[in-house]
């Protein structure tokens, strides 16, 4: 990396803002009432977030590894393609990113949110909820979808997502997990993309909102950086085998 | 660009025509009663008019920067990609050429306007409404996407759209803007796009046609220029930090 | 080309007869009772035969220039990429494959032809028909499609659709035509690909099956043979302005 | 290929294991109740598992040759592609990924199989069932669909599935065959696929499951079988046509 560290936090900061912005705008679009793309359903979805990161890791690819993900910048980190010392103001500006990036989303369908009553559906345009509620196989289905990502972007790209069209295999690797293993508790796969709109929803006026599930929070964020440390430590294990 | 000028706006006119021709028939055919892809929804919306945009850039590239879109071509101007002599006259073929694609599409697709009772639907294959209407909101939500349009077009091209798989990049951008910021204005992010269709809409003998809605026409032309021109001021802010 | 005729017409032949098989297959998976894909709409249809095409070029790229369409053939004879003594061969072998590409989908697809009771849904799984009937317009949907088609296929490879990539733009560019301008006629802008599966349809002792519409059979074969000239002539003519 | 036997039957775990995770997951989201991507319909099954197959080339393609399916190890051996000896060990690994990447889906989507009564469809989420049973038809589709598998993995990639972008365009291979061939039996295609779930499925003591269907389980084994080598026949014979 020829780049400065200013230069990366900048990179991901902006990338997970961009990443935030479309990505909670697909939510937006398929959820807010009134819009044009109102329940186009999980197809959207799926195809819109893989897009989403594809397109933050073109936004910033040459500033910053693009990990735009606390959970990947961890994984990275134990499989040895950053050092320890960036992992926490990584994740400190990819929050702060996907703080940025749901604010603008907000004032994106700013009308939209005043035709929207149901609470729930409010707040699940910013951060996830599980479909079947339940602590325990809500973190095993996060971990496990986590570990996939990690695993496969080391073993898709070699730890560098933003040379060629690997930003594209990257947003095909995220459509895929949405297509099959985003049903349970809606993939986070990413502590910044939870976090992060949870606390402007916590902190923006937001018309019709009601409480931002807070005793949830914190399985979006385990479950991935758990999923992350061990997706890293799969990788090694598999490359060292003979 | 080893082009000459003249090559350069015919270049522009047609690309932009064929764009028109293939967006505006999206609309056609999702919209228009009794064609066989009669309310297929959003996903054909924003697909059809990413591909619109990979297939006019491809079909012109060798001849022009394939802007196809005032909006961009101020961006490009003011990130230094194109001499500033170039935007009026690019801009004047670009809105010919929407106004001749969308004449195209309505030849194309002649027996189905008869069919279709609803004025408004009938111009929304043409030109572009808000979901809500509303000045200042609109006109962020136009501002805004069309930034994310310029700001990405520099970063993942360098200012050049046409090289090997560009262009598949560029409908990508198209298709992701689509999915996740198109649900509020229905994203006409290109004042040609909007401006040109409108005419052939107002001249055309459109069977069951109404007004034009001129009232709203300055929102997709105003808008996409300020958020093309603060995309492109983005862009040479981010890339002089170190 | 460095293959021998022998080659080039095993190669249009089993090109088009695997585009027919899949293309005419995902009619039958769309449209005939009790199958597992039933109903699934215009994007199915569309994506699925740009994906036959694709993969039809895939298999006979190293034996032939897999035009698999007459109208190809013949719009790339007008631009100079083959010789006219090949055009006639060429359309014969492109016309049996898609009767044997035909009759390979209803063998596959055979038990669920006894479940469809619809006469014309069973026609419409082989060939085309138009969304409203009447000459003029239909022909001339089919032959701006076409247009489209020839001139994208010119400029987008000019001329060598096998190399590379370009088997896959090709498949967009099908796609694209489909999403766009096939909501009138079914977009058959090829005529082996009308013809062929019609005369399947005569001769098959397909189950439930009525008339095979040859009254409008003539319109998939002269829209498309005008529109490839057209397209081939207009890129000729595009290419020659400096 | 560099790599020890020992690598590559990892490789062929792994990679199956991998695809049966995502794809049975796939499976898993539009069949049982209560997921977020409930219902979605047949793009999601058609999309999801070619994306399924794309990644897990990808995860294993420096491992080994990624035939991730008996009847493509087959087909490859008729082809000249890999020594005979190695097939039945092939073979094997990959029928136990299969009941490996089942067992994980099942632990992924857990509560979900307690919503959902039907024991018909928890068995399809695992295995495949046809549209329409009847043995020689069925056969047929198998049989049919997966000589084109095979024919296309030959002309495509000459063999080696995992170089450049190779992994994407087997994967939309396997789109097409959904797309196109998958509406009668479901497009197994893969003896490990479907045997590999069906011994799962037979085994784990998952909520709400019926009997295995265990009468059915020859077709999607025989048939990929003799598609394979069929497919594997036609793609010499046609090579060594002058």
């Amino acid at each position: 990396m020829e780049t400065t560290v200013i230069q990366q936090l900048i990179g991901e900061f902006f990338g997970t803002l961009i990443l935030m912005y479309i990505g909670n705008g697909v939510n937006a679009g398929n959820t807010l009432k009134k819009t044009k793309s109102y329940n186009t359903g999980w197809l959207i979805v799926a195809i819109g977030w893989g897009l989403a990161v594809t397109m933050a890791v073109y936004s910033v690819g040459w500033l910053s590894p693009a990990h735009l993900n606390p959970a990947v910048t961890l994984g990275m980190a134990v499989a040895g393609h950053i050092e320890w010392a960036l992992v926490l103001p990584y994740i400190l500006v990819q929050v702060l990113g996907g703080i940025a990036g749901a604010t603008l989303m907000w004032l994106h369908y700013y009308p939209h949110f005043k035709e929207t009553e149901d609470p729930e559906a409010i707040l699940g345009v910013f951060s996830t909820a599980p479909a079947i509620r339940g602590n325990k196989w809500n973190l095993v289905s996060e971990t496990m979808a986590t570990g996939v990502l990690l695993y496969g972007l080391l073993a898709f790209t070699q730890g560098d997502f933003t040379e060629g069209l690997n930003p594209l295999v990257v947003g095909l690797l995220i459509v895929t997990i949405g297509l099959s293993l985003g049903g349970t508790t809606g993939y986070a796969i990413n502590p910044a993309r939870d976090l992060g709109p949870r606390i402007a929803h916590q902190l923006l006026p937001i018309a019709n909102k009601g409480d931002s599930d807070w005793k949830y929070a914190w399985i979006p964020i385990i479950g991935p950086l758990m999923g992350g440390t061990l997706g890293g430590l799969l990788f090694l294990f598999i490359t060292s085998v003979r």
